[in-house]
């Protein structure tokens, strides 16, 4: 990426943010609890029904509580397949946010490490169960 | 595949196994309580080294008290990450896998759905990240 | 996949369906014009939140007019956009469902073969670009 | 990438281009309408026979008027192609040049956001039927 | 896939095949030394034209002989590149038809899972690399 | 990446390195024949646990007589796979790491190019395969 540059588009700033783009922005931070806005938002505002899209769907999996939802599964559980599935696409800013993320939870680099191992660990058979394709054992009937 | 083929090379039965494949072959049924060989081993078996590596790597991440390890992951955690990395990675037979491993370990389909949703959810903003190649926020050092 | 299974967790047919399930699918099966409701949506369902999030996304973006929402795009590039994204993941489900789609709008084989001779360079040609790290050439600053 | 290096081979001057590389430049530059030669294919130019390969078989689908060929599907469709495989693969180079390009053939910033809410989306809906492992919909016989 | 169908489209049978399809389909035999053509060919020649150019290619980098050129890597190493690819793209058809290659071409199952070691182990290691984002070292400068 | 940084996580220096963590080290640079130790293990050493299971994997592949194993693959056509698996999932840190590797062997960047001809070729090849579905041709039975 070309210095100066965050992105191939142009974001949008918080100061220019009016309408629909505004009040994703402002959500954003109300429910993320962030001073300002991520570039990953600042880029998708390019299209704003995109952006309130992708937010009322990242709010409702990641911040069901705020979204009026209950869920079985922790913060931290979510966070922790966030960056399993960003290590596995290889996504740097998602891998940087959302490692960002399980340190604000709490999580130490011994135990991110735990995480890493596991991600490391399944990358590698998976490659392996295609590279011989190995076909499923046979399992008891779904019910 | 064709019919009656489980991988492209012709797997080590059990009762075929000897020496280094044969004491993996225990070690794997004792450390998962199976009462067989899953198609995976008996494929990694045509080369016991690999075998023997992959396993005891394994072992040591997924099953870290048998391997005289502490962990501070919980196995049903460890499991959350290997189907999110396996979804990841479209991988057949450890989609298969994984999920059979979460629901032995007690997860109902609906909270197998959560799981999916964040998986879901990250590999369509890993994908939009990328898209746009937006570059990571600013961070705080490491330290 | 075992004979007789059509994932890794029970679908829900319709004839089960009731409350939130039950309105998605009729919903499915008015917008896309069907008669029946497609596997993916059926097992979807095992978590009816999940199922209603999923689809409340698709029919903004691939259906927005039914959305009540206007698009630039036209439905056949949407459609292609979707068989190119399915090829390059390799998703077998998704690439027969979007062909058919693709068939269903009148593209014949052979201008499908043109999609997909793009689908194949382009593999191509980001392999080779991230085979050899080669670095953005300099553009002119986004404004 | 250690600053000051744009590939991990030494990419070939236009200056130093001799024989079948400065051949292939023409025509790029020709065919492009460019005014220099993009970093790929200077890097591509450390193995000639390959340069020639690649470009032959590019220009022939990309510009197939060029290549004496005829075509179905027009410029703009094809650029969207190429954006939407380059961004589900996240290969930086190549998001950066197929943005541009689609910025040059006029479409603006909100046109690309439904450009990527479709790539988006089915990123997402491909790991979840390959999450779930379900199986294709019983379809007509294609003839 | 639904029984009885190799595909999303009809292949074009060697019977049918007529002008281009008919020469390429001759040549594929006679460089590979078939006694039929593969189900991949048979199914891209729905577009004939990308028939011809995906063969040319293929034809020039693995069979460079009959193509009237010269190469450096052997028959051997260019195959294991092949399988190394299709199992971590996790291509089923690929894995298929290269690891036959292999075996044809001599390779015994231990050897290949020595192939298959390599290739488990830096889809983990890129996995990881990926997972903490780890920058390149310093390197010397090319030249 | 935020400048500064060489990872998500504060890596292990040498002169910080004890225990475990400098066993493996020193084992490193003694292998690999390094004056210092890559980024990548001093990152993996914030979990020492992870560090000596990856490095000891590692080490029985990639360099199995310094592990005691015999091998049948040469060093060069096991960094030849590890380049083509690194390209094809798009690693940075890892393809210049083995792309210095290659060099380091010996291989000049025309038979470099051949070998990122074949990796392009069957990333494209490998798409196609998936685009349409292509079922394996009917296969001997392994024996």
């Amino acid at each position: 990426m070309p210095a100066g540059r965050i992105a191939t588009v142009p974001p949008v700033s918080e100061a220019a943010a009016t309408g629909k783009v505004a009040a994703v922005y402002a959500d954003i931070k109300k429910t993320k609890k962030l001073e300002s806005v991520p570039n990953f938002w600042r880029v998708l505002a390019t299209n704003p029904d995109h952006l309130e899209l992708v937010w009322t769907r990242l709010k409702a999996i990641m911040h069901p509580e705020a979204a009026g939802r209950s869920a079985k599964l922790d913060p931290l559980t979510r966070e922790i397949i966030a960056v399993a599935v960003s290590a596995t696409n290889g996504c740097a800013y998602c891998v940087n946010s959302h490692t960002a993320a399980l340190r604000k939870l709490g999580m130490d680099v011994e135990t991110l490490g735990e995480v890493m191992a596991v991600v490391g660990l399944f990358n590698s058979t998976n490659a392996l169960a295609d590279a011989y394709q190995v076909e499923p054992d046979v399992l008891p009937p779904v019910d």
